[in-house]
């Protein structure tokens, strides 16, 4: 049973830090070769993004779009899974160092992925929380649900506007899906439950600080994004900052004007910055980051003057074919895993490979219950069959049968019923926050931030 | 949309502390009445406990056996769901005053339920988590999962066998339920998951103070379920009890000898109490509650001096026929919710009700896969057979369709595939907990326990 000793005890040892879409795809692809594949994480499973705003508005379980990785890679001899995190890299000595230990590499796919970024205003975390762990969907879902039933419970007018205000910072894919899945929440899924307020009063507002919203998608599926979400009565501000904010107010400035707006619900879908890891690898290699913390690499996406070190997916500065670096989605990294492995798998063959290149399918977005916009390049889709397609995309690429499964019965079920199951406020002592409001100053000030939230 | 305008102003106003198997029955009960029905909650979702086992031992998810309280009772008008803690009842001037408020009633129905105890033994709470909440399971299953990554992780010989070593406490319907899955997790499930441990090495002991196991059941089914329990590798140790533990071992008795067992996970499944508010209940109405904290109720379930206060499920001490009290159970529970909404229905026609009875349809417990008791009076079953029934009885009580299907879909697989898709361990900054172990002891040293868990 010592699965160690399947191991090929000559061959090469690959590290790969990351089990996200870079790292499980490298990883995956370097099953059946000679090489002995250690793969670590923080995590003990493998996240679907893509789906997290749908567990942060209740409409599925964080188990249905997460897969322990020892699950998904026990089949593979080679290959073993590392439970911890990595705090530096020692290059003379061909080491990873975690908190609690050391690994030898021979090859390194560094792919530690990305987390929120506040512009340098990091106390804002505390205010309005980003969306990039399950439990970062939990501190969202929490503080989402607290609001309507705080409101519910208020008697102050003026107070239950501010608990029924939602500001959505950022108008990139999460922030559209957020805002239009907190809309179908407060108009549809909720509209029966409570008996005091009407939770269709609920005004949910997407701020975007360049002219349009889903900027990097064409022109016209942008005006149609923004439709949709008016339609589902998103108040969408385009051209509009956030200047300052606390736990009760909002102010934001467009053009010259600045207003404060009331609000205690603010979620994060703005700035995203790399995994602190990418310090210590610029610092360690002399390697320059980009603005937004990536690592620039070569053709073959490892480092310039190190061809044994290769950074994938969010954390890698890579050039698409129109000279601008490749976006942080699923499918750069997933491509990129799936490319190292073969370079790798190249080179045991003494075999050289091309460089890389992304293919490049499109980009999609779902606004609410059966809309979306999708742009596959050639043809451009909006509305329901956009949305038919966005689905089938995504059940497609959701690792393990039985969480596809999942998923598809509740998204049915979701959509006959525009009910969302899951709505469940998670945590310890939460019946006594309510009065006073979720958001208190003091329930956000230890450290580490949102330790006593989940 | 203001639904309170739904209810009649001069109905009579009866509320409901707790929303578990028997006030959540209340409530349903009294749909369709002029009363104006208000459920208490401290949580915003009922929760199916019978199967909380398997979300702490990663088979299901929280959310496929939870409903959001305000979705289940949105179509009755006439009630309203209130998120809030309880801490005090006023009768003179018939008000139940929470943490942040008060709320007049004219009928009110104790159903409040029940936590772990620790015989006394408080300060084992942050060694042997009990599996009385969502959080509950959520703790269990990260501190099993955690076992097995230590020990991946570990050299010490020693260590990795303190690190395999399970100890489930309480040789009840839990205790059997948790100490079969975990068997089946590491000599199933896991089988192929590690490289350095062999998880099938784990020993999994299950510790029954009295002489058997299930002593509430048939003498033959508590052998059979004991046979099918060391079939899964389970070491059954009965007229055994613990003395003391910290976070490295046990200590247990059995007759004059006493024995240290090191062991870093405990499981809890021994004693019950009831919850806090027993206590006011109790000094407020001068009765005196019995060893496990319920309170006394005649046959029509409310106190003998006030017929307006009910007090239903765990917290209530009522006799069987037998003149045994009855156990704390979901079908007692929910019958005397429903007992006591026909009493108030029947009371607001001028009509009198006979006493509760409770009609007993068995108990059941499940054993691993494919393995149960059952005890239904005329018929005693065992095995698979025991099992589907088990199966098919869960099913049915579950609330809400949409969970029903998700669990039998995830039975389904979990059954044909022996996996557990579920096993997630959630929380921040968990990696860099593994290598110490988790249960450090200044990990669970601060108040409120567990908070940093989760």
């Amino acid at each position: 049973m010592d699965g160690a000793n399947n191991m090929k005890p000559d061959g090469r040892k690959i590290v790969i830090i990351g089990g996200g879409f870079g790292g499980l795809s490298a990883a995956r692809n370097l099953k059946d070769t000679d090489a002995r594949v250690t793969l670590i994480d923080r995590k003990n499973y493998h996240l679907f993004q893509p789906l997290l705003y749908q567990v942060a508005t209740g409409s599925l379980s964080a188990g249905d779009i997460a897969s322990p990785l020892r699950a998904v890679l026990n089949k593979q001899k080679n290959t073993e899974v590392l439970l911890g995190e990595v705090i530096d890299i020692d290059p003379d000595r061909r080491k990873v160092i975690l908190k609690d230990g050391e690994i030898d590499y021979d090859d390194l796919i560094i792919a530690a992925g990305s987390s929120h970024h506040y512009f340098g205003n990091d106390d804002w975390e505390s205010f309005a929380p980003g969306l990039k762990t399950v439990e970062d969907a939990a501190e969202m879902r929490k503080r989402v649900l607290f609001a309507f039933e705080a409101a519910e419970r208020e008697k102050d007018p003026e107070r239950i506007k501010a608990l029924l205000t939602f500001i959505v910072v950022g108008g990139g894919p999460t922030g559209v899906e957020l805002a239009g899945a907190l809309a179908e929440i407060a108009r549809e899924t909720m509209k029966n439950d409570f008996r005091n307020i009407n939770p269709g009063d609920a005004r949910i507002i997407l701020v975007e600080g360049l002219d349009r919203i889903l900027s990097s998608y064409p022109e016209n599926l942008s005006r149609k994004a923004q439709d949709s979400l008016e339609k589902l009565g998103v108040i969408v501000e385009t051209g509009c900052i956030v200047t300052k904010m606390d736990f009760r107010k909002v102010t934001v400035k467009k053009g010259e004007r600045e207003e404060d707006i009331l609000c205690e619900t603010i979620l994060w879908a703005a700035g995203v910055t790399t995994s602190p890891l990418s310090k210590v690898v610029a610092e360690k290699f002399h390697v320059e980051r980009d603005r937004s913390g990536r690592i620039p690499v070569n053709a073959n996406l490892h480092l310039e003057n190190k061809e044994n070190i290769f950074v994938i997916g969010d954390m890698a500065l890579t050039l698409g074919r129109n000279g601008n670096p490749l976006p942080g989605l699923a499918p750069v990294a997933r491509q990129q895993g799936a490319y190292v492995a073969r370079l790798l798998k190249n080179r045991m063959k003494g075999k050289t490979t091309g460089p890389f290149r992304y293919r490049d399918f499109g980009n999609m977005a779902t606004i609410g219950r059966s809309q979306a916009v999708a742009d596959l390049h050639k043809i451009k889709l909006s509305g329901w069959i956009g949305w038919v397609i966005w689905l089938f995309v995504h059940l497609m690429y959701i690792v393990g049968y039985e969480n596809r499964l999942l998923v598809l019965i509740q998204w049915a079920w979701n959509y006959v019923t525009k009910g969302r199951s899951n709505r469940l406020i998670l945590g310890r002592d939460i019946a006594e926050k309510i009065k006073k409001g979720i958001p208190e100053a003091e329930e956000h000030s230890d450290k580490p931030k949102h330790q006593k939230i989940f």
